[in-house]
């Protein structure tokens, strides 16, 4: 706590490791490539979960669990799906250790292996669909709006906290339809509620758009997707929701009875967005300083801290906190008195700050005196001296403000960082000196999205669903193009 | 829906099976020992976890996330923890898939063994105090009281839904102390915590008690635990909560600074719930017609069937009860009108008295013109005709009045099914006629546990934390034992 963070822009990368285990966020575990998410880190992924879940549920999506366990030959099935799907999977071989004859340790028992091996689910199209199967049967039964909360496992070989772990936590909605059209609007609901989620509750402004060919999902018709920008000007996808037509119904055999009684095959989609939320939101908002959150996922929302020698003067101030913890909390806003005496005011502020906690308040003798608190707000910094009687509503003010200043400062840093382009020098030129995203025209060829890719490193993040029709020439081939795409490097 | 269960008397084991798939609760899936908990089970499950995620945060603790994996060498760190613990694991010993060379499906990639095996979690000790020994230096650092929510693994080789499943779904809370004693009082105070929720929500009486050497978790100094008593006789572990003394401080070197700067070892606790609660709870209500849920889990607390020919009538009712369901929501009472016209009033009864929905409202052509509304409940099956003026009231002294009979019910089940026996013949033949818990001396030994368990089947399930001090002879041995204590055949 005492150490300063490495400045963002003396090195971008190290400040973010810096801060997520410093505001005991996350940590590397003694698992390779496997975090540990610290209390504080998780009762910021519980507030997400709850936010989402509710929007979820309110969309007609029921919550179910399906096992962690994929056999190895489900995955085979839908051939587009296996082709297009990162390989690097824990795969379980043997179901039991046994103790090592030298007496020193255990070992695994040989003869416990597995006629066929488990896949640790890295997603779970085809175990759900495998179950689907037994519960379709006829249009009565759909759609199929079903949701989980689960962890996955991802083998990468370069990990960051949060951002790219091997397991991590995630919600896949995997949904079944009648129609064609209801899968697809089920898909762009979930986009839209995704980016309703990210704006209204994150602060973080989001691109909403759909995938080219080649980063789409691996067995998907369509991948639409929500794009946030990061302060070091590259881009983070940030949610996903496929539109899946009818690959998984058919590798699976899922068919419905139609009213006319005849039998089809089901419309699919399926959505997710996971822990990496966890690192767009520190990435969108947090200083130099530390950590700074939105109000709205905020685990403590508004910190006391008391200035005082002894426990006499502590007495008297709490005395004067406790109504006001009391009618904070009655508001429902959550709110900590930290009265320790084992660390000083000074040590207490940095912390806080390095931990995003929105609104401060600091009462010593002088403020008893006066009836006053000294009240900091964590976004900008900015202190005052406000009147007791007046320090309800300056925080709900705050609550408020804090939320709605953060995401004006990220949309403005967002607006500042999309340059339009119509030549591939320029496009270069801006991607090394200023970063962001790139808005230009391509020919639509997985061949030129491929040699920027190499060239540059940028990729297609998305098609904007705004994207204007507007006639011009692709910038690295000069071919025609009906429309601009946004390139960006990405995390 | 259209077929009957098996009685209980019958089959008790076959009508838990039919009962678990007929109301929705969960299913076997493709993959061995795995199951799926359906919508309707996981929404039961999601109200046991807010109930109790709400009491350990009452109690001050967080909640975190650590590894699905755990290295092998973590597990033998803690000797007595390896010997006692059930070696069936799953093993992950790959990390990637590659095509197969024919083309065929996919193989997993010899190239890509890991160097190191890793465990499935079966539970989290080891991976969490090797964490703990980064987070804990000093006393200020202590308590922590942390709880985590995830799946775990344990290859089972029979397994039953819900109570005995290779994954499980659980809580484990992990927490270290500076004193013996604190730790002792917080393993007590979550036995007692287990106790206040199977009671008030699950409406389950449990008996609180301590396990036998023999029955004790692996690494436990003790293990408290809350059994409960099932309708066919047989007891049920429903939680257990461990007191670990130093012994996972000391395999995993986690030491602290005490006020006075010494250096000693950290003292421990691990406790936990499991989606086992979920089997618990349906053994311990449910009848010949399904489900029996306390209203205080039930997904659907109020059911509202109308009974109608075609959709003028169906509007006419729909007008009268939109109110209703209005003003029931706006007290938090859960209620759905179920008004598909896709299957019939006779057909809607049966499922909703399968799936144990609390109250059932019938609405039809005479309730309107008499202006009154059929109630049902579904603990007594009884149905009596309330004028729409007094319906709510009825509801709410409906769901107060079912949680509690439920309760009582069960409790007088269990009061009758604990029999005090002095002799090993009357110990047997009440085992064989009559089941429940009985109440023995014994004389302390592991040999006559062993003894009693190979001839009976019947294990210790518990000291009772409130035995009374009251000299007597083992059944077994005729040895002097100090108190009774309650053996059971257990799931």
């Amino acid at each position: 706590m005492g150490k300063k963070l490495t400045k963002r822009k003396d090195d971008y990368s190290k400040w973010y490791n810096e801060l997520v285990t410093g505001a005991d966020l996350a940590e590397n575990s003694g698992v390779r490539g496997c975090m540990v998410i610290k209390p504080y880190g998780f009762a910021i992924w519980e507030k997400m979960q709850a936010g989402l879940d509710k929007m979820f549920k309110e969309t007609g999506h029921e919550n179910a669990y399906f096992p962690l366990f994929i056999p190895k030959s489900y995955l085979s099935k839908e051939a587009s799906h296996v082709e297009g799907f990162a390989k690097e999977c824990a795969v379980v071989t043997h179901y039991r250790l046994k103790n090592d004859e030298d007496g020193k340790g255990i070992v695994v028992d040989p003869e416990a292996k597995l006629e066929e091996e488990l896949i640790v689910r890295p997603t779970s199209e085809t175990i759900i669909w495998d179950t689907y199967r037994r519960w379709i049967q006829s249009y009565r039964d759909l759609p199929l709006l079903i949701n989980q909360w689960a962890n996955v496992v991802r083998w990468e070989m370069r990990t960051r906290l949060f951002l790219r772990t091997a397991e991590f936590l995630w919600q896949e909605g995997h949904t079944a339809h009648a129609t064609e059209r209801e899968a697809v609007e089920e898909a762009e609901k979930i986009m839209h509620l995704y980016a309703d989620f990210a704006e209204n509750h994150m602060a973080m402004p989001v691109i909403k758009g759909i995938k080219t060919e080649s980063e789409r999902f691996a067995g998907a018709i369509e991948t639409y997707c929500i794009e946030a920008l990061m302060q070091d000007g590259k881009a983070l996808q940030a949610g996903t929701s496929h539109f899946l037509g009818q690959n998984f119904a058919k590798a699976f055999d899922v068919k419905f009875a139609t009213k006319e009684g005849k039998q089809e095959y089901v419309w699919a989609t399926s959505w997710g967005v996971s822990t990496r939320l966890m690192g767009a939101l520190i990435m969108t908002h947090s200083d130099d300083n530390g950590l700074v959150l939105p109000p709205k996922l905020a685990p403590i929302q508004v910190v006391i801290v008391p200035i005082y020698k002894g426990t006499d003067q502590l007495d008297v101030i709490a005395e004067k906190v406790d109504p006001l913890v009391k009618e904070l909390r009655s508001k429902g806003i959550s709110v900590k008195f930290d009265s320790r005496d084992t660390h000083k005011p000074g040590f207490k502020f940095n912390e806080y700050e390095l931990k995003g906690v929105p609104v401060r308040l600091a009462i010593g003798q002088r403020d008893l005196e006066n009836g006053t608190y000294e009240v900091a707000r964590r976004d900008t910094l900015q202190k005052e001296t406000v009147p007791m009687d007046d320090v309800v509503s300056k925080i709900e003010f705050l609550l408020e403000d804090i939320q709605k200043n953060i995401y004006k400062k990220a949309i403005n840093f967002r607006e500042q960082h999309i340059t339009q382009v119509d030549s591939y020098d320029e496009f270069k030129a801006i991607l090394e000196e200023k970063g962001g995203f790139i808005s230009a025209h391509w020919d639509g060829t997985i061949e030129t999205e491929d040699r920027i890719k190499e060239e540059t490193k940028a990729t297609i993040r998305c098609i904007p669903i705004d994207a204007k029709n507007e006639t011009g020439n692709c910038i690295v081939t000069n071919n025609p193009s009906s429309r601009r795409v946004l390139f960006a490097k990405a995390y």
